[in-house]
């Protein structure tokens, strides 16, 4: 909020720069961080609220608010305790969850709170607390049915959009999967910013249930329908410190999945030198926590370790990952064929978890569906219901990588490519990103385009060339004897 | 910095809100953080500055500024490996501390940053190079003498106020104390708030110098010489989120004395229950941080451990704390006794530790130079030197806080006093604040009057007075037998 400095309010409540004030409005009341005005861009008497405030706090022209100084946040205190090494207790969690859900927490405060439990580690007892809570300030879906099915990734993949391709072919067998997804954490995609490429994600809640009553499944942003919504306050501002901790992760993960109502839960980590998990020990452990969670709240969880030594798929970003998407829905002969077969794979897992078919027999029947046309006819069906299918935009600045020498490519590093593609404007530049055309052990010619580099415009696209500059080994080659 | 959204470079740019930006002008160059404005607030063409970035990176009226995306900070990956465990290394300190001094962290990474180093804590090694840095980015003094002395205290008791009288007994012996103090970080006065209501403290270093040449010590501001200024902003942010490492509390008083060029330092830890340090194991282990690095730098230290049960003198606040040092200096006889024995302690401290006197004789030498009136001329002395000497200022709001009931005062909260205090406003309204009128162990009536509560709004007084209904028991008392 903004407000002059020779206010009344301002003076007589004593705010200064950066005070945390209590906004109270007939309609709702807020807290905000107060920005001090000098000069005559308010009025006397007036004060300024930022949109995001605006739209929490007032529903009409010109209203009429009372501001005082914020009450002291009282779970900042186990915060504190926590950052100097204690365990929080399952009502220290509930307490934190609660302000943060109210918006009485600064970033710096949730900053504060992700970096210490990323630091310290959180308990099982810890993570099991903050899901139930996460869980417990959002809507839950209920869907009236015995089995409902899900599947995640927990990223960290460039590429590895798999979800709509195995959405489309378990809800095609008649299976129940109400699909919920995020936006992007760190990385230059999620799904639901793949979706919304191709159709509209932001569904409320009745317009979600209308699409899988019809179609049996669903691909909808989850943020719009209120699931875990402190969750993604705190994937902005772990998304601003680039950071993503095991605990954070499995709350994160869990709290959507038991929101939404899923009963079987089908979790895909990839493993790789430079993916998000980076070897078979972090995988087991990541998958014991998340098994050992689930339990705790009556899921059905099966856990894929998958290959996670490359990206997947051609395309990193938005519209370029909806690209690869279609071709393999398709079946298109240049389709990506690591993104066919790490899907197939996926939704082959789904349909045994939830015994729509044998043990060993969900591979077979997942190819089936999809080579029969079946599934694309199902994708198709729900993205119409979910507002209108439409072609993935294509991005108006491009430049190619060419390769300066000839020889065999040798590792690719999946973190740095993520980091161009974001550079280049990926995820909030939807067209924007890299499309990958070199993989581990492909032999290449000098002046053969190795990738090509995508953005919006001029400015992205220069900025992520003078990363790659610096970073020309993101790529490495080795030469014949 | 402020841009509209339909700017041109916003758009080429591809700047969203909160997008990092990297501006030149023909003058600086600096980062800033963007909110996109709607609306008429801003003309086409024109960016808007906060004043701080103004002051940074224009120095004339409508100036030309480029504007792109903010390079990648290289050194916030060390900082994530810290948040996942790894030490850091010298190298990577130096590349942080001098991002940060650049200002190319946000609060939040800081926030990240801060909270990795207290939750994981730090080697030896990082807090020798994290002071070496810190040092390092700002001036540094030198004296032509062989001997410059110094106190500090590590703060957490209120009211704890010593240093003015220390600096006064020290230098009236001839002994060089030029002491550069801080601002509040976690408490309601720091000394340079509470000395800025009694002198000036904002000088230059050669108006300190000037100070120091003619009297033998000064009192000032520590961030206006420029003086370990990375400390400056960390502090900041620590202040924001309440909380205070070890390894950051050694590593931010001993960049500031090597900067200062000071030879032998006695550093007073309060120890008690509700004080910075609870325990005397922890105090030990302080103590033994401090000593060490020190020894890095040819620093000589000398650790005091003192009573940290309950605040020292009567008031809290910077105008209520500089009214018990002038009762002290005055030797008036209503002078709170625990404040002025600290003071000839330390100062007794510092006169054997530089050998001005024999070990054993340092209590009565400072004693005597107090009594005899000669240090109370010193100070009046140097704060006339600093811009002229003048009567703090006295509060426009008091409320006074009775015992409902008779009884022996058992316990006092420093903490939640302190924090009181600061709801009450200080130290930024500096005659806010709290004049505590019992100490332990004093018998008490009903209806006799234990603080009284000082404001300069009556926002602020009533802020403070609720913070008491729902703290009541922050002085607790036994009733007889």
């Amino acid at each position: 909020m903004y407000m002059r400095s020779d206010c009344d309010v301002c003076r007589s409540e004593g705010f200064t720069a950066h005070s945390r004030v209590l906004i109270e409005t007939d309609e709702a009341s807020g807290l905000a961080t107060l920005n001090v005005v000098r000069g005559e861009l308010l009025k006397p008497g007036e004060a300024g609220l930022s949109e995001s405030a605006w739209e929490r706090l007032a529903n009409r022209p010109r209203p009429t608010a009372r501001f005082s100084h914020a009450p002291t946040v009282a779970s900042l205190r186990p915060v504190r305790a926590k950052i100097h090494g204690r365990t929080l207790e399952a009502e220290d969690i509930a307490a934190i969850v609660n302000d943060i859900a109210a918006g009485r927490y600064t970033d710096v405060e949730i900053a504060a709170l992700l970096t210490a439990c990323t630091s310290a580690g959180m308990t099982m007892r810890e993570v099991v607390a903050l899901t139930h809570e996460m869980v417990a300030v959002g809507e839950r879906l209920h869907w009236d049915r015995e089995v409902v099915a899900d599947k995640h990734c927990v990223g960290g993949l460039p590429g590895n959009r798999t979800t709509p391709i195995v959405v489309a072919i378990v809800a095609a067998r008649g299976v129940c999967i109400p699909k919920t997804s995020s936006r992007a954490i760190t990385s230059p995609a999620g799904t639901a910013d793949t979706v919304a490429t191709m159709a509209p994600v932001n569904l409320d809640l009745s317009a979600m249930r209308n699409v899988v009553d019809r179609h049996g499944g669903c691909l909808v942003w989850g943020g719009s329908v209120q699931l875990s919504p402190v969750d993604d306050t705190l994937i902005r501002v772990e998304r601003a410190l680039d950071i993503d901790s095991e605990a954070q992760l499995v709350a994160s993960i869990l709290s959507k999945k038991v929101a939404a109502g899923s009963t079987h839960v089908v979790i895909d980590i990839p493993v790789g030198p430079s993916a998000k998990v980076r070897d078979p020990i972090a995988a087991s452990a990541l998958s014991r926590l998340l098994t050992q969670v689930a339990r705790e709240f009556g899921l059905e969880l099966r856990v894929v370790l998958t290959d996670g030594s490359q990206p997947v798929g051609r395309g990193i970003g938005p519209a370029l990952e909806a690209r690869d998407v279609l071709a393999v829905m398709r079946c298109d002969a240049d389709a990506p064929e690591d993104l066919r077969r790490r899907a197939v794979t996926l939704a082959g897992e789904v349909l045994e978890a939830v015994a729509h078919c044998p043990r060993g027999a969900g591979g077979a029947l997942a190819e089936e569906t999809l080579q029969s046309g079946i599934a694309w006819r199902k994708l198709q069906a729900i993205l119409e219901a979910q507002g209108g299918m439409r072609e993935p935009p294509v991005s108006g600045h491009r430049w190619d990588f060419l390769a300066s020498a000839g020889g065999t490519i040798s590792a690719i590093d999946n973190r740095r490519l993520a980091r161009a593609a974001k550079l280049a404007g990926a995820p909030s530049s939807p067209a924007a990103g890299i499309r990958l055309l070199a993989r581990l052990g492909d032999e290449v010619q000098v002046g053969q385009t190795l990738f090509e580099l995508h953005a919006e415009t001029p400015g992205e696209l220069a900025y992520a060339r003078s990363f790659f500059d610096a970073n020309r080994d993101l790529l490495r080659m080795t030469t014949g004897p």
